[in-house]
């Protein structure tokens, strides 16, 4: 069988994919991006998409038949993949354009009824397959999902890598596994399922206490669960656990079981079974007994996760009280190298990369830091208009002593994940310019400040956040929270703070980590964020319910370059001027003399 | 048969109902409140409950075994109904406090399996039906719900009211007939539905431009519809209709059939059918044809008919100006009174009956005036923290110089439907109460003022009115807004404004009309309620949507003898001022010198 390498043109590569899709009688050959997982980041084992392309962005997916070739990507990557797909022959496809074809019309067009198409059925979930086949079920195509077509002919394609699995300790985990595993089996009964089956990464990582680094950002380990009354079996690389952690782990009833043996024992697993569909792949969906009963619902492993117990709160506030020390330095560090370079009239000597290694810097000075929490987006001028922006050593844009950078970072410290944006202003802004970074922090001053009984939901109190800029017709086109994991991944489901989610987002509990994030981009011109961590905690019990508010862990100031007081409301400022109060209060007893003069004054109250 | 009458003791009726149960082999009656309408007041020929235990409130179920009886209501009528039900042999049940046993743990206490219940089918919906079988699935108890056994006993039983039906014309209605059927039509169709039943009152007056008055103070008809593509069948009495009315009727392809026929006919119609099972009743459902497919949604006509299109938006204009007008002479009377008492350090002689009757009075000289929209609601003092409070003769309260009156109230115009409620200081407040007073002004105005892009529901808007009260650990307990109609009932389902109705309510439209009344009430003390009504108009459209506002289309000030402006925002202040403005500048031509003298300084700026 012919394959191809790297090192061969994208031409060479669709050739050898061609040839094997003869072999085989595959007439198109959808690529995906993605891992066994659904993780956010995919690692080179996993970028079956790229080589077959040669477009590296983050999302995408290629569509091959024997003639054609498409790939379909987002607003983000159009220039990108234009450049990269160059003499290729594949056709770029511009997503969320109104005149873009997509792919189930697609293949409806190009494909004669009954024809084969594959797709590597652990890299799609199942709610994805399910609803590409009934968007082209007016051909009966023959979908072909037990197939890595693209991994056949990859010559030199990287090994899966099984880095070490290590203990997470107690004392930052707060729960043993052993308890954590007694709460799931009673979600389990209360659900009424016999078998839990997961398959994302951060909940395999919170259920076992388990973490390691074989995805980008995110300390998890490449692993499965199949989770029943009797026992926890934990698919994944012998190789990458200690003897004594193995030990441990049994004596906690957890057997370890190889990797690759998962989707065979799906085959003889009890119903029923617990999974939710729109992260398990459609392969472990092929994978089940026949007639086996299938609860479709939220994991309850990712509930219970999003729920921070004692100890990951005490962690919460300790890694952001690191995190708060290493950004105020870097923001002294680059405050000063404006002022400077504005005295002297020249650029900054800094660029949007370098910034980001300076930050990096100043995070991996502090106790526990494992690492960043995702890749750093430092974004000068027009550059932070752009939403996923990511400097490239073409685009890398030198700073100069005036308009904002806009710069969203984080951290992974052994008792916390952090993620911060703040908007920095380098030197004198327009009116307008002053204006929304004015209304942007109101929107976030006024959602972190919200106070509510139990039962709302992020979905209740996100206009919050965009009122100011809704005022004046203005808006941001992404959602203003996230959920965040505990030294696990920054992006984590269900909490979140989104209007639209109103039968889909839980009520908010005691304890649970969502960021707060309102923006807004102006194309060419800026761009603006504000972000910081809310921990939901409890504020009051009163005969009128059990009331509950946030706590802003984020401890960094607000640059009051940015700010027109005069645009604000009373409320507003008294609550600028607190959290100001108490980022000083907290922060400079770790600063020295210089860091905490400019800190003084960066939280004095307007 | 022994029969019983309304002169007859409540034991002697329940001697004559336990005769005829045992005659029928009826081991327990369930009288529940209701018409087959589900409107939300009983006219006198469906008080069956009221007629079996004695108790004459506005909400409670019976239930009747052969030897116990007891009577579930809920908070608003506990004293009322322990007062009524003495001596009567009923046991009073309290809804809602956690010790009291519920009806269908009751049924399983008192009842053995097989055990006959006899319940008037047509009182009760659907959706209250099927849960009441399911939470009684223990037992397999014999259901009836083909038998008005309280009927069959009520020997001086009221005969149904048919009032006339008119027509409601175009120039108030705004589209034809026939348009609606057509809209209602290619809605079915979407759904896939051959066959709409339609047993709302107001759904139906909407839908057949006629009005009534069988109700309450709605202006509906007792009337069933039956639409199809082909047909419009109206079950209503042929007698209430002038012949002139029929031909139109006719001309216009709605086929006029006898009120009674309706069950009958429905058991030959065409599938699928759509219905709402929380509005129609059980009979209905027993009526179906045996296989039909039933499609269980939101009647297409509730949904069009909350959104008022351009001739009722003027209408809703025009009659709002009546009522503020009616509301603004209303005031200056109450508070000059209040002024002059206060001077003679007397009583005001004006009492909450009276103050109604008043109100009533300057209504009934505005134009195309019809009725109140509902019993109004003046309560003084401690009253006012009553929610459902209605002034009775023993409890009639003389006004005094001091504290507050909380009156809401509306009228019925042709041209509109009011809903208005103002708290009205009557002499010297606490701190405490302007406080409130001002956190629940504040909560409304922030509502009233909010402006957002198409999408968003009430669930995304309410925690807007509860802020300010939340903030302090308190609230109220009913919901923020309601739907309202036009010339047609106060209170319309879908649109509200409602935090825990994410998963109910639709996006807000155009035309929506909503009451925004939050509110705050000190038992044994005093309330507050401010309410205005809100019409949803367009704001403008940016390349961030189409955004919506609301306009507060009530006309009438909110008293500023309650308001400590140093507790509001300036936002807040300038929203009130605008507010104030337009009432003067819209009122005022209305008024006598004297009133408009007093109107310039009740909404002078703060």
């Amino acid at each position: 069988m012919t394959t191809a390498t790297s090192n061969q043109s994208v031409p060479d590569r669709l050739a050898a994919l061609r040839e094997f899709m003869r072999a085989k009688a595959i007439d198109a050959c959808i690529v995906p991006t993605g891992d066994p997982h659904m993780s956010e980041y995919t690692s080179d084992h996993y970028k079956t998409r790229e080589f077959i392309t040669g477009f590296t962005g983050s999302a995408g997916t290629a569509v091959i038949t024997m003639d054609d070739a498409g790939l379909w990507t987002d607003s983000r990557y159009f220039l990108q993949a234009a450049d990269q797909l160059e003499g290729s022959g594949i056709t770029l496809y511009k997503q969320g354009l109104p005149d873009t074809i997509k792919i189930p019309a697609y293949l409806l067009q190009k494909l004669p009824p009954g024809s084969a198409i594959c797709v590597d059925g652990r890299l799609v979930s199942s709610a994805w397959a399910d609803k590409l086949r009934k968007d082209t079920s007016a051909r009966s195509f023959d979908w072909r999902t037990d197939l890595d077509a693209v991994g056949e002919i990859w010559a030199d394609r990287p090994a899966a890598e099984f880095n070490p699995v290590l203990e997470y300790p107690i004392q930052y985990a707060g729960v043993p596994r052993t308890e954590k595993v007694s709460l799931i089996r009673e979600d389990m009964n209360q659900i009424g399922a016999k078998t839990l089956i997961l398959s994302q990464l951060s909940d395999i990582a919170w259920l076992t206490n388990l973490r390691g680094s074989d995805v980008m950002c995110n300390p998890v380990f490449f692993a499965f669960v199949i989770l029943t009354k009797e026992s926890v079996k934990l698919y994944a690389d012998a190789g990458a656990f200690a003897p004594e952690l193995k030990a441990v782990l049994d004596g906690d009833g957890m057997t370890l079981l190889p990797y690759a043996s998962f989707y065979e024992d799906l085959k003889s697993i009890d119903g029923p079974v617990l999974l939710d569909r729109e992260t398990c792949s459609e392969l472990i969906l092929r994978s089940l007994p026949q007639d086996i009963k299938v609860i479709n619902d939220y994991s309850p492993v990712m509930k219970r996760k999003a729920v921070k117990n004692p100890v990951e709160m005490e962690g919460i506030h300790s890694a952001h009280l690191k995190d708060g020390v290493a950004m105020c330095k870097f923001l002294y560090w680059l405050k000063t190298n404006a002022a400077k370079a504005a005295e002297k009239q020249s650029g900054m000597g800094i660029t949007e990369i370098s910034a980001a290694e300076k930050l990096h810097a100043f995070r991996a000075q502090q106790e526990l830091f494992m690492g960043d929490s995702f890749e750093a987006i430092v974004g000068y001028g027009p550059h932070a208009a752009i939403v996923h922006y990511s400097a490239t050593p073409e685009s890398d844009a030198g700073l100069q002593p005036h308009g904002m950078v806009l710069i969203d970072s984080g951290g992974q410290y052994l008792d916390g994940t952090t993620d911060i944006t703040r908007t920095i202003v380098l030197g004198p802004l327009h009116e307008r310019e002053k204006t929304l970074f004015t209304a942007v922090l109101r929107g976030h001053i006024n959602l972190a400040r919200a106070r509510f009984p139990e039962g709302l939901s992020g979905a209740n109190l996100d206009y919050l956040a965009h009122e100011p800029l809704w005022q004046m017709g203005l808006d941001y086109r992404h959602g203003t929270g996230h959920g965040v994991g505990h030294y696990l991944n920054v992006h984590e489901d269900p909490n979140r703070f989104y209007w639209g989610g109103r039968d889909t987002i839980p009520p908010f509990e005691i304890g649970m980590l969502t960021s707060d994030e309102p923006g807004y981009y102006e194309d060419g011109a800026f761009g603006i964020r504000h972000e910081s961590l809310l921990l939901c905690v409890a504020a009051e019990e009163t005969d009128y319910g059990k009331f509950l508010e946030f706590e802003e862990v984020t401890l960094v100031p607000f640059d009051l370059d940015g700010i027109d007081a005069a645009q604000m409301q009373p409320d507003e400022i008294d609550y600028l001027n607190a959290y100001h109060e108490r980022v000083y209060s907290q922060i400079a007893p770790y600063l020295n003399e210089e860091e905490r003069a400019w800190l003084r004054s960066a939280t004095a109250s307007i």
